[in-house]
């Protein structure tokens, strides 16, 4: 079956709202098993929504149009619905209740256009919105389905996962899909298609479908299938292949992130972490504490930009300094093992590279980054090597720092 | 006149990529008076892009085509314009020459399908590439143009900003625009609307067009005109009103960043800066050294996330953390003042706050977040009251500790 999205609103199409909720659309039906073969943004005119919804009923079996309808004159979606399915509006009590209640709970007054919005087409069946004050709407026409939702991200999910994916998996009769996701770092994504092509073939004549999702830092690998116990117990047993294979590289499941799975080994083990920071200025420490509960273990951190502060905070060695200088082997340790004592943690992550553009040499090219990790019976240590975009360096080494921190307190570490 | 953009590649579709190349075009248009009427997004199957391309140049007069020029067999864009251009390809020797030495560049090998992708429609005006292997196509065809460029964002925006919009302004006869963007932070999109009412009314009398470009934490105002002298003076004019009306609020100009107006203070005054930080555990820091050559004028930071390190480190006395707790004005003036002593710096931004979800109580609810700025003959405080989204909360308490901080330098604190 084919699925078509109709994104309505200028904004869009001006480029001050990136189209997010096409790809979020695109994204979940896609894991459900539906391709989506057309995505038509327009703008808040009749002529035009009409005509795109005409072309997508004549080629696709499920349309979904987001945007347009706002309280206001120019949101015109429902109005155009009720002509193209030659319906009529009608007052819908319970609506115009939720819609009330919402006013009355903001301490809001409520205007008639307000109250309009609980007026709606006689023929579809209103899709509850429990996040706003615009219905989704389901219209069914020729044993195929239309769903008009407004186009706030929040309040249009809010309506798919509560109401729209179940009505649509039930209407068409689509069987439910397994996936799992595996999260590494470190690795390309080129690299680990290289690595795994025996794997993937394998994968493939077993009938499980793979998706590789690269961003900043990660490369996440989405193995999927049709719903089973025994293909359930194939994916997971392919991922775990991969984890396994990857050591030092996978690092968690589905939603997890790098922070999130220090957070459990922290707990778990009971322990205090702290970092000193030079290149990347705090920004590992500002990843821990996005996990909530972060209080619980992670103590605080030097961020030591300055030579005098690396010798006055983290007490570094001006000789070390002076020697070394203060991207190198020897000052990161110094910054572990001073830092460690100072914030009286049990482990403590250090940093100190160039992240450029500036302040490279023909011995420490911009993107040299040193990090060493101290914790009471070790001083482990770790040289990468970046480009030269100061905020991809710095982004970069606030997931090598945290990975490395992971590894060393799992003693993965080679 | 009308524009209409097709982007073409099923990773679109599937939501594995967001289509900011539509959103990039839609602006960067907008911006020379050229307006987007409608984006369609297909999958690389040459059915589709013909119906595409035929839809659009029907009721378009510039037809943007991104995607499906890469080398590999499921790239199908050239030969399907081939088709409905009705002509044929030659090899560019030139273009061939530089796909030659991009390869050679780089040290890898070149392959047969790499050599095609010098042989270019013979009835387009090749636009050069100067960032990859797929060169940019500009077909005519009864006083309407086409133009076909790969997906990849910076290769696509690299043709347009070196060929792609002067041609297109030449082709249409368009006068230039000229625009000017301030910025604020503090101030709401929908209170500034109102706020500016009167002057927005006046602004579009004058024939002078106005967008609010909101951002987590920001509000970008852009004023644009048709190009003259008296125009261009009016817009600066309209801007420095504003700026001159909200003197806390508005920071700077264009793509300035908070960051960079602190840069460009703590320089021009020869000043250095430290901050410690609670609630943000190392954001403003890091956010402060996202500029090149921050090690000028940023020393580093104590992030005192536990009671402890409160005290041990910017030396908080116990009884002041006792009595009013670790989110007060009391904590957040002692840890300016003895951050500032310890880091050696000029001027001290702290910041403690309650992030959430858990951690707050009746009197200090999750949101609270109190700042203090200390420096050689001041110290100020300011109270802000979040909402209950931590991460919101964090990057909201980060641009507020950073606006805070530049108001200190300039004086500019009510």
């Amino acid at each position: 079956m084919k699925a078509e999205l109709i994104s309505i609103g200028d904004e869009l199409l001006i480029g001050q709202t990136i189209n997010t909720n096409a790809s979020w659309l695109g994204q979940e039906l896609s894991m459900i098993g539906i391709r989506v073969k057309w995505v038509t943004t327009i703008s808040d005119e009749e002529k035009d929504i009409l005509n795109a919804i005409d072309v997508a009923f004549n080629r696709s079996d499920l349309v979904i149009v987001t945007g347009g309808l706002g309280p206001t004159k120019d949101d015109i979606t429902k109005h155009t619905l009720v002509k193209y399915f030659d319906t009529k509006l009608v007052m819908n009590q319970s609506v115009l209740e939720k819609v009330e209640s919402f006013f009355i709970k903001r301490g809001r007054e409520i205007l008639e256009v307000n109250r309009q919005q609980a007026a709606l087409p006689e023929k579809c069946e209103v899709l509850i919105n429990n996040h706003g004050t615009a219905s989704g709407m389901w219209f069914e026409k020729d044993g195929k389905i239309l769903i008009s939702m407004p186009g706030v991200p929040y309040e249009m999910k809010g309506i798919m996962n509560e109401f729209g994916f179940s009505k649509i998996k039930s209407f068409f009769n689509i069987k439910g899909m397994y996936h799992k996701t595996l999260l590494t770092t470190g690795l390309g994504e080129s690299f680990l298609a290289k690595e795994l092509s025996d794997w993937e073939l394998r994968l493939e004549q077993e009938g499980l479908s793979l998706a590789y999702l690269p961003s900043p830092g990660i490369v996440k690998l989405r193995v999927s299938a049709y719903e089973g116990q025994e293909k359930k117990e194939k994916v997971d047993q392919y991922l775990q292949e991969v984890y396994d294979r990857f050591p030092q590289h996978a690092f968690g499941w589905g939603e997890d992130t790098l922070a999130l799975a220090i957070s459990k080994l922290a707990i778990e083990r009971d322990l205090k972490l702290g970092t000193v920071e030079s290149c990347t200025g705090g920004g590992v420490a500002n990843s821990i504490v996005s996990i909530p509960g972060s209080s619980n273990y992670f103590s605080g951190s030097l961020v030591t930009y300055s030579y005098d502060l690396k010798t006055n905070l983290a007490g570094v060695n001006p000789s070390t300094l002076n020697n070394f200088g203060a991207v190198s082997e020897e000052t990161v340790i110094e910054m572990a093992v001073g830092g460690k004592k100072s914030l009286g943690v049990d482990y403590c992550v250090s940093i100190s590279g160039i992240a450029g553009p500036d302040g490279g040499t023909e011995d420490k090219p911009v993107g040299t980054v040193w990090m060493a990790v101290a914790c009471n019976d070790c001083v482990v240590t770790k040289k990468i090597k970046l480009g030269d975009n100061r905020e991809r360096n710095i982004q970069m080494t606030i997931f090598a720092a945290l990975n490395f921190l992971r590894l060393t307190i799992l003693e993965k570490i080679a």
